[in-house]
């Protein structure tokens, strides 16, 4: 299993971490055009990128119609969301080429949080760091264009 | 001290959460037109806006022409790249009107993390949400204008 240092979102993370998350960590490959998960899924995880790019799209009022609403590539993370709130997927993510994902899903976030808490933080810590980074990028995009 | 359960980052948390979190962070009004931080400032905080809208502005090319790169309302937590990356701040942040933040200095944060894991990994899990929250609505703003 690659948990890479370089990744922003293990910053915090000593080798220790690192060793005690691959118990709760999957690693998961997506070939071109496959999907992580559909729109109105149940399916729970948060996937840490770091390789390729992921697309993720909507369905527009038109049947069949989607209109793509992000495009994320290493470093990023997707899926917190739903994750947090239990809500359906509210879009379908598919990946653009050959993708590497780390995948956290629900129970395991949720027994990292309860068991190691300290381990949780400095992860959470890398996660935070990681999303404020990519939304000042996308607020710096959006005034470039205004 | 207001500490509203109806603000997203303090979905995760209960009475005695926000009980403890008053001897962490500080209240503070600005006047509209009052800076929170200016650019390349070094003091370290996280703001939680809960009243009126923050502007943030970058320095350009010619000497005092600044441009607007984003403007947050209730429910935004500004600065916490600096804060993680302990780099000067990035932009000037700037009261558009009466506002009120929740500040929570480095220090506290520390503390926190180091003496109330639990609690800071349900403060996180808020924080995380809200963050993603607004990429999410960031993402698909951009998507709106291609």
């Amino acid at each position: 299993m690659q948990m890479k240092r370089d990744f922003r979102f293990f910053h915090f993370l000593n080798e220790d971490d690192i060793q005690q998350l691959q118990n709760f960590f999957k690693c998961r490959s997506y070939a071109p055009g496959e999907d992580l998960w559909r729109e109105g899924d149940s399916s729970y995880f948060i996937a840490f990128i770091t390789r390729g790019r992921v697309e993720t799209k909507k369905e527009t009022e038109f049947k069949g119609k989607q209109v793509v609403v992000g495009v994320y590539g290493p470093e990023s993370l997707i899926g917190i969301v739903s994750l947090l709130s239990r809500e359906e997927r509210p879009v379908t993510a598919t990946a653009l080429e050959e993708c590497s994902v780390l995948m956290l899903e629900q129970d395991s976030f949720d027994t990292l949080n309860r068991e190691h808490p300290e381990l949780s933080n400095r992860l959470m810590k890398g996660m935070l760091f990681c999303l404020s980074m990519r939304l000042k990028q996308s607020y710096e995009r959006l005034a470039a264009i205004f």
